[in-house]
């Protein structure tokens, strides 16, 4: 056990936390400390009501009347306006739509016709999978499109004069590293090149402004510090200058100028609305709306100093008291080289992550040997992290995550 | 009014129906007759206690964990199986994912590659719009593919040694008219193209064996016959032999041979799954699933059956209750050529529409002259037919659709 001085510590910055009031916005189920808000936001209190009303009342009720009376038909913008609003983008440059998948599609499609004497898409190796996924299937379909995939400290090197697009995700998701924003965007578009920016280990927790910082084109996910729910719809963001000259290869009806006048020929709507493809999943939609909101009032700067010191406090609270167990931190020590989480590797991560998670700690594992700690600002508290490096220092000294049990793969971790 | 015998005569045959039990299943809002259940169907009972706990038990308490604990990560493949049984398919050649629009373009992508040497992407004027402009993008982006559109009647005698891909929706969107599915298949194939179907307006409604009729490929909507929720997540069928020849574009990591490894390279999972992209919206996933479940237990006969009896039953009202007030039956009378929606025209279609939806008969407009009224027999009623004539009869006597607050367009009808 950790002394009590520590605890004691982490209780005293809680009562003094500016944040402290956000928690009671979340369902936090007894006993759980959830390091996970990186992977699947908690549950807003506001959705519960939020969701029975959409289904039961809106659905049930009003049936198809809904899309008028209760504002469906204008979700996608009137969500994106309100993320618009955490990633310092104007109301009208964002829309709630697909996963970031199809997202990424559209938009590397869409940018990349824009410079078509341009051969390369050039991306990180080690970058989140769908990513590099994604960018493989669209250089395959775009003509003389070939995708690059370079070390992360080869990338500067690598943006030339046949670099069409570069796809960045802007914090790891393994490490937590984060690319300086403002100056990776200068370096692309001094090359001619155009930058898309995956927010999806941002958005909702490191300080982001993308119009101060000359951003054109980013994609995010809603179910991880949005707190949308599982498999929420993701986001994506067009500068307005460069909203009119893209098409959208997913000619969804929704993207069209006039869907309900239901003609035979395309011709894309105004604004980022084009880039909508099909009927959006309202259900779900409704709760990505719940999880944005939690968000109102909340300071983004206040937010993003609680985050930097959970992950020091963290970071402090291992190498005091875990030391000698093998943990070796692996994400950057300097708060704006990283984003919100706190990685370590361990010989045994695989197993060590499962057997926190049969101490109700709920961290994740990834390969090959990090186990990684999401560190949402929102409801988290310092007490929360003592109570979890406290029983991670129990498990490492009692030698109990060489359990056989805790080998056992699963397909989610 | 229409004389008493009439409602005596429908309330007659919804005491012997033999599906009349499945109404029970349904959330039905007093004095509503809905007739827009093939735009949106209506909720099911199951579906409020099914999105409670999946909002408030597996998100809010399972978090994380539950992708593996309540089976989400199967959630696709599982009620892809689901619908496979309502359509004459096996299990495993069924997802549910992303929307019919964006399912449409990766089939499109996918299967025009087996035959580059084909340049021609086939469909019908006046397809369903969305369907159009998905395949004008696709046509795009796939070289030397280029969309055509010819009328309906000449759709057969276009079909030649160019036909690459022949896009057909099976039953009309507006007229409820119906392809032969069979027939139109083997068409095709004699002629070396390959059909996709969409089966948005016949799915859950009109009988479907795609195996029987030898269908290669297919798409259809959630949220209309199968009672999935608002944009519910859209269905993806691709037959056995073909799914290994299938690369689908829109590579995201659900498609992938293992996604959690969380590897650079692309591989494609084995069979249909391949064809997921990004993380499906579970919530809207639960809904499809508390939609479909709705069938269970249903004879798929039996329930087409009943919808050709209550389009007889509306077409006879109509013909006695209405004449002279200038409604035109716009569906094909004999049951085998059309689906399970009625559409009449009308010279003030849209003020008719809105008078009765006014008077709470929920049908809908379609451009430019066209009332439809959807046919649900899961739980749809003669007594409900009966009433939306009757009730229909009395705003065309009395003229108040000529009211100018009916002529106010909106947004969605």
């Amino acid at each position: 056990m950790i002394a009590g001085p520590d605890g004691t510590e982490a209780r005293g910055r809680d009562a003094v936390d500016p944040l402290g009031g956000f928690r009671d916005r979340f369902v936090i189920p007894e006993g759980l400390i959830y390091l996970d808000g990186n992977s699947l936001g908690m549950l807003p209190k506001a959705a519960i009501a939020r969701q029975r009303s959409v289904v039961e009342e809106e659905w049930g009720e009003g049936l198809i009347r809904s899309w008028n009376t209760h504002h469906w038909i204008e979700a996608p913008e009137r969500i994106g306006a309100k993320i618009a609003g955490l990633i310092g983008a104007q109301p009208h440059e964002v829309i709630a739509a697909d996963s970031v998948s199809v997202n990424l599609f559209k938009l590397i499609v869409a940018a990349s016709a824009l410079s078509p004497e341009r051969p390369v898409l050039l991306s990180e190796k080690g970058n989140f999978p769908t990513d590099l996924h994604v960018a493989s299937g669209a250089a395959q379909i775009v003509p003389r499109l070939r995708l690059e995939i370079v070390e992360r400290d080869a990338i500067e090197d690598a943006i030339g004069p046949e670099t069409n697009i570069l796809l960045l995700t802007h914090v790891h998701y393994k490490s937590a590293r984060r690319f300086p924003m403002e100056a990776m965007t200068r370096k692309a578009r001094d090359a001619g090149a155009r930058l898309i920016w995956d927010l999806s280990h941002s958005a909702g927790a490191v300080p982001l402004d993308l119009n101060r910082d000359g951003v054109e084109l980013a994609v995010g996910c809603g179910y991880k510090y949005l707190n949308g729910g599982p498999g929420a719809p993701a986001f994506l963001y067009i500068a307005e200058a460069l909203q009119e000259r893209l098409s959208n290869p997913l000619r969804g009806w929704m993207g069209h100028a006039a869907p309900f006048a239901f003609a035979d020929d395309y011709a894309p709507a105004s604004g980022i609305r084009r880039f909508l493809a099909g009927t959006p999943p309202i259900v779900s939609m409704a709760a990505l709306e719940s999880g944005i909101d939690t968000f109102a009032d909340a300071d983004m700067a206040i937010l993003w100093a609680k985050s930097v010191a959970l992950f020091d406090f963290f970071a402090d609270l291992v190498e005091r008291e875990c030391a000698g167990f093998g943990l070796e931190l692996a994400s950057p020590r300097e708060s704006d080289a990283r984003g919100s989480h706190i990685s370590f590797t361990h010989p045994g991560a695989f197993a060590l992550c499962q057997a926190l998670i049969a101490d109700n700690v709920i961290g994740d594992f990834r390969e090959p040997d990090i186990v990684r700690f999401g560190l949402t600002p929102l409801y988290l508290g310092y007490a929360d992290v003592w109570e979890a490096v406290s029983r991670m220092r129990r498990i490492l000294e009692s030698e109990s995550w060489r359990e056989p049990r805790f080998a056992v793969r699963g397909t989610v971790t």
